[in-house]
């Protein structure tokens, strides 16, 4: 009953009827049901031999203990203190799309405050008729709508710019997170206020009841178009650490955007030029000015698993390669695995269509027999855009910059399956 | 900033800029970005005193303390003891589609039990040229499928035959949950196991690991069809109470045949016809006899808001009346939605395309100025299929029913804003 990890290789059917050879030996007898006790049926049926927990073990459900290393992971040498500072969705072990709650990435620049629904307001003000403030019963009365998108620090990767840094997905490109918002689009709330309809030229400052407030000019015609305040996320209430119980959403824009415990938007002539859109959250070119405004979220991918967390551990034959790609400019068209460093790539299978703005899920089934892998992946998306290399984005970028880095990812797969962070030429 | 809780019927914007007219009085300095302190803005301002937690705070994040209510919940009465028993989602709190793990609808015949990945064995027999016994590794080496289903146990809303009993959308409705599932196709397994392509006739026997073993049969054209050996809800790992680490999904169809920690495939002749499917899950008519075989879960719908657990408390004027639907027949194609106990009917806005056998969230965006209203949502689906009334429901299959009551629930909003379940005639 367990897998042949030094076997030549083999095809699929070939390979799982060894893995099962001695299993089907001897439960050759069962196919008849048979009337004696079977051995292998005995030792199945051993697993249930007393009766487990009842359903009212748990208020809120938890993760089974053996999954207790699917957390949220912080990297200690990043930032000076955790209040301002950032954890790493655990993607290298996750499937599908949707990112639970519980294990979705957060970055906090002043720690994450605890605001009740009761002491919650947003103020509208600057450019519009009437200046208002609701309270958190006043936004449940618009109407809203859901939308499934991801959430892309624009940090995530920061810190490849300068080498293969970090051993792993989690931390390589964890600063990610994509779940269904419900929430009130942010034109709803600026008609309710009164504005003049002049879009040209104006802008939308928001910012968080946080103490760093975290405030942001966007495009007024940004905030018209998609802009959410979002009340919910995979239907339950915003975690604390995600902005309970309210914060802006920006589909396909960086995370930073995304202004948490949002408590105001004001309609103004001009951007505020905050420090959140100068000093950070700006590019360093290699000339040393730095580009601004550069806010979509270009297409991007990486392979999840295998992966330095999660290297191959089954052996040789068959094995699922897969990992998600996204892109701020709507929907990926395409993704391309390849395992010998981009020399060569192979088109993967898309789980399903891709969401607009939202996380799509990719998997090449395929076979490993030990070889070296320098396995990549390369999103595209409908705009015709293809995910550069790094060299790519350096020779445009220059290597000062932390942020927007969209580069394909490479891991090293090791004859003994082990992954690595590399680079190649 | 409080809202006028016992004023005449007005439009939105009437309604609203009444709720802001103290803000706007104080406010209205801002507009030029007041350059002394706004006592408005001081206010607004004063949440953010002190810096809040770290990124480190939780390994997994938990819903903040004022959520501590929107937990699954077990009615005592139901059953003799939790290990045999049901706990509900908390529906009347959510938004959206899908179903955060942590507070989705549990049901255990013995017990939720703890079942390593290591000690993971499923065997797939009978009728197959191959018995075989795969470890968990294994499944993870097959090609696998993402989606969207909800699950719906037969007993769903049982308690309402003989009248209004539970008091609670969370009660008469929340034996439900939607979920995007990763998993290999039961077809892939069998296929592994070499079956003779012969379908007709032949049936799929399914068999848990825990002490219940929960054996269902189905026939194996549903096996082939749609069925997977999930891995994975939302992502992440099944929790121990979703069957940990898999479980059978059986899209469309009755939660008592997705057997979690599934141990067992055998494809057999006719079905077993176990406790499950004979004493247990049949429907007994007027007349005393039982039909069984009752799998597909028909067209149904629910008001989860307002609704006895979530009252109207912010006073007249607007309120968006909200709740969800699915069918095992497919898509939802419309909802409707009566204020009048179905006298009369308005077709509810869907937040997005129905998707296959899964949730769809459904909105009316009204006005409610302290009228009694008999609140009702019926569903449609793409086979042309219309929810029931109870009296419908009542003529065909009598009141000895507990499964399959997917008539139109009744919510009666009272003039305070409370509501109360309750039948219409």
């Amino acid at each position: 009953m367990t897998t042949d990890k030094t076997g030549p290789s083999a095809s699929r059917r070939q390979f799982l009827t060894g893995a099962a050879a001695i299993g089907a030996g001897t439960v050759a007898a069962t196919v008849a049901r048979a009337a004696e006790p079977d051995p292998l049926i005995t030792e199945v049926q051993s697993w249930a031999s007393s009766f487990g927990d009842g359903v009212d073990a748990t208020p809120y459900g938890l993760p089974i203990k053996f999954e207790d290393d699917v957390i949220r992971r912080n990297v200690e040498w990043l930032t000076a203190d955790t209040i301002s500072s950032i954890n790493f969705t655990p993607i290298h072990a996750l499937d599908g799309t949707i990112t639970p709650a519980g294990c979705a990435f957060e970055r906090h620049h002043s720690g994450a405050i605890e605001l009740s629904k009761d002491d919650y307001r947003l103020m509208i003000n600057g450019l519009v008729e009437t200046p208002m403030v609701f309270t958190y019963a006043d936004l449940e009365r618009f109407p809203r709508e859901n939308h499934v998108y991801f959430l892309e620090c624009a940090a995530n990767t920061g810190m490849e710019w300068a080498g293969a840094q970090l051993n792993g997905a989690q931390f390589t490109h964890g600063m990610i997170h994509n779940m269904e918002y419900s929430g009130i689009p942010v034109r709803t709330l600026l008609n309710e206020a009164g504005w003049s309809g002049e879009v040209e030229g104006k802008w939308l400052y928001v910012e968080g009841a946080d103490a760093s407030s975290n405030g942001r000019s966007i495009p007024l015609e940004k905030a018209l178009d998609d802009c959410l305040v979002a009340i919910k996320a995979n239907g339950e209430a915003l975690r604390k650490e995600h902005g309970y119980p309210a914060r802006l959403v920006v589909p396909g824009w960086e995370g930073n955007m995304w202004v948490k415990w949002i408590r105001r938007m004001e309609i103004m002539d001009g951007p505020v030029e905050s420090r959140e859109e100068t000093s950070k959250y700006t590019d360093t070119l290699a000339d040393g000015t730095s580009r601004k405004w550069t806010w979509v979220m270009d297409a991007k991918s990486v392979v999840t698993s295998p992966s330095p967390q999660a290297p191959i551990t089954h052996g040789h034959g068959p094995v699922v390669i897969t990992g998600m790609a996204w892109t701020g400019h709507g929907k990926i068209t395409r993704v391309d695995v390849s395992k010998d460093g981009g020399k060569t790539w192979e088109t993967a299978r898309l789980a399903a269509d891709s969401g607009d703005k939202a996380l799509v899920r990719f998997y090449l089934d395929t076979e490993w027999n030990g070889e070296e892998w320098f396995l990549q992946s390369r999103a595209m998306d409908e705009t015709g855009y293809v995910q550069p290399t790094k060299a790519q984005l350096r020779e445009v970028r220059g290597l000062n910059s932390i942020y927007h880095n969209n580069c394909i990812q490479t891991w090293w797969v090791k004859p003994n399956g082990e992954a690595e962070n590399v680079e190649v030429s």
